[in-house]
């Protein structure tokens, strides 16, 4: 096929809620995960976007994940809660911890909610931009199944345990760091595996342990938490607060959502939430966010550097960017979720922005 | 003098405390900030131990800090509380703000305790080790003064902002993070300068901005934060919970402890405290935190690697030997603290431990 690469977000997200809905998930569910993977893409963080709606309708289809199931509160106090997501999908699970969160904030300045019994609910960053919109702070972390090992260890124990921070400014753009606890992304080191190039030392080590510059043998090996034996520390203190502590599984009983379909992946979250007006009036403290973020963009920049950013400044600019311009995604991507509109009679096609372009790789749209 | 080098924990920490009753602190809260300190050299952390003795005393004789005030709530609700430290110590305010998270916290489950009007509070760990004692988990976060650049900076502009997580265990050792969020402590530059090596790409700037390997460069340039830009989002998240939330300094607010003597530094912290026994029995969590750290300990181990540390390990050794074996000092401490103890009639060799080791270094005691 002739196949179009650019696509409406509004669409997009509308075809994967109908999706959904066909795997028997509710309207309102739907629409949350729809959400959140569309959320991921407009961001720019593709690896978290549409490309994981093949796997979630796959663990739905062989039961490994219920789409059902209600998540209920275990247990709460005035300041707490623990959620059991009783194995629905991770985005209607954290979306459903964080409304307890905020609501706990609101009526009592901050609270703390863990979750037991998730899924991989894609990037922190939605929950952060949920808190945001209510003027409060929300910190985000979720454990994830082993990609890592520990400092010295040889293989992966612990996941790359992500953990987000949103805070609202007033003029200026928002806070939001949303980041995985490795180096880099593993991605980075397949593109480089497929494009033979080298990786740079500390990114990875082969399985014996050994550091290396090879993308394949980094494959075979694992990718490496960042700053060391700080990142394991951060990402096992993750694992802790939303697998240890929840009831959750953590460390070898998270399981990897693609390799095993013996049970459910019994991920656990944590989210923290603070009512920013327990300290000071908002608009107080939005005029000293602005202050802050002005006086870090205006800093002297580095040799070739032509701006200092703020985090989540460049996936704000990409919001914009892909809202009116489209989505592109790749060939790949494309051609599962057609095939997956096809077996569901939700034609793909429907979500196509066919603007011409001026851009080569756009001939063919 | 043919100086003393070891020093028994007990009587150092009985001898700062004496030093900072004559500088006007109360006995109460000389306890504190001794205790701070010698459990700083007792783990190991030898930079945030009694090294620091002489610039406290410096800061409160120059009225930089004022060891009378009182810290006062300013505002709080059912799990917040804002406390304005007033400029005390900043063991003292920090010990004082978690005194109330931890109340909070058992009371309503978690609390989130803001600090402003507080001064260097030395490490985080110190911190979390009262909530571990207590069965709690307890975040810790300070802002410090400019010692790093954001990404594409080339000059200070964030602190190397600390973060402390404490979480107790049943048999095993405890899980103790606390971290600068730098690459590594500007201590190791200075050390490399010392001994005229080149330290790693990666860990430092110049002051054009430039990666560089030249430790004396490197001093004049800027530490790095750990891992690049998550890093300086990690350490720009605790700046902005610390001092923008809380109504401390922030950025270059945050006055340099050495350098100002101006006006006080106003440094902010925040106190995240969790119940673990709103989530399950004290019991099962432990056993769950023993479970995990034998599995992590017992991993395969990477070529020349010993043993596989938990976060905190090497530190809770260290209490052990330097217990029973004595703190060892470096020279330069001993004779700062020897003046200091005579400016004020007390005398450090009390302190001293003259036991004979077998170590060459040791023939002079
Ligand atoms: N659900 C899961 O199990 C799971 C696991 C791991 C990661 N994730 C998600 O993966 C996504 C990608 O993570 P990542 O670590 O690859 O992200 P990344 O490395 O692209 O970005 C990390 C953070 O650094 C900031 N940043 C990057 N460059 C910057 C610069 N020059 N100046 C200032 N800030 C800068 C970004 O804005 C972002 O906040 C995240 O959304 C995360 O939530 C999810
Ligand atoms: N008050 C302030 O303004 C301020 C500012 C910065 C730092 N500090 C303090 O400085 C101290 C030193 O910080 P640092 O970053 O240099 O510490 P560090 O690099 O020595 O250790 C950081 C953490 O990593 C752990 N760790 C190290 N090696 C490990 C390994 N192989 N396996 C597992 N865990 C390992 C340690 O146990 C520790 O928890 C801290 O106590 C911090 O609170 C204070």
């Amino acid at each position: 096929m002739v196949y179009p690469k650019k696509f409406d977000w509004e669409k997009l997200q509308s075809f994967c809620s109908k999706i959904f809905v066909k795997a028997g998930v509710s309207k309102e569910n739907a629409d949350i995960v729809a959400e959140s993977l569309i959320m991921a893409d407009l961001r720019g963080v593709d690896s978290h976007g549409v490309v994981r709606t093949a796997i979630y309708l796959e663990r739905i289809e062989k039961k490994m994940i219920d789409p059902l199931a209600v998540p209920e509160i275990e247990s709460q106090d005035f300041a707490t809660a623990l959620l059991n997501g009783n194995n629905n999908l991770g985005a209607v699970v954290g979306t459903k911890a964080v409304e307890i969160a905020l609501e706990k904030a609101k009526d009592r300045g901050a609270a703390i909610v863990g979750v037991k019994g998730s899924n991989h609910f894609g990037t922190g960053a939605y929950y952060a931009l949920k808190a945001m919109e209510k003027n409060m702070i929300l910190l985000v972390m979720s454990n994830a199944s082993q990609t890592m090992p520990p400092t010295g260890g040889k293989r992966p124990f612990i996941g790359t345990n992500p953990l987000a921070v949103g805070v609202p400014a007033g003029k200026e753009t928002p806070f939001l760091l949303d980041m995985a606890t490795s180096v880099v992304a593993r991605g980075k080191i397949i593109v480089a595996a497929q494009k033979g190039i080298e990786i740079p030392i500390g990114w990875a080590i082969d399985k014996k342990g050994r550091s290396t510059t090879d993308p394949e043998e980094a494959l075979e090996g694992a990718v490496l938490p960042l700053g060391g034996p700080k990142g394991y520390a951060i990402s096992m203190f993750i694992d802790i607060l939303s697998g240890v502590l929840t009831g959750a599984g953590f460390g070898k009983y998270v399981y990897n959502m693609y390799e095993n379909w013996e049970q459910p992946q019994n991920v656990g979250h944590l989210f923290i939430a603070l009512d920013i007006e327990r300290f000071m009036p908002i608009e107080v403290f939005k005029n000293r966010m602005d202050c802050y973020i002005k006086e870090l963009k205006a800093e002297p920049k580095s040799e070739g550097v032509d701006e200092i950013l703020i985090p989540g400044e460049l996936e704000f600019r990409k919001v914009e960017e892909r809202k009116q311009h489209g989505i592109e995604l790749p060939k790949k991507v494309v051609s599962e979720l057609d095939q997956i509109g096809k077996r569901y009679s939700i034609n793909l096609l429907d979500a196509v922005i066919c603007e011409i372009e001026e851009r080569e790789e756009m001939n063919e749209c």
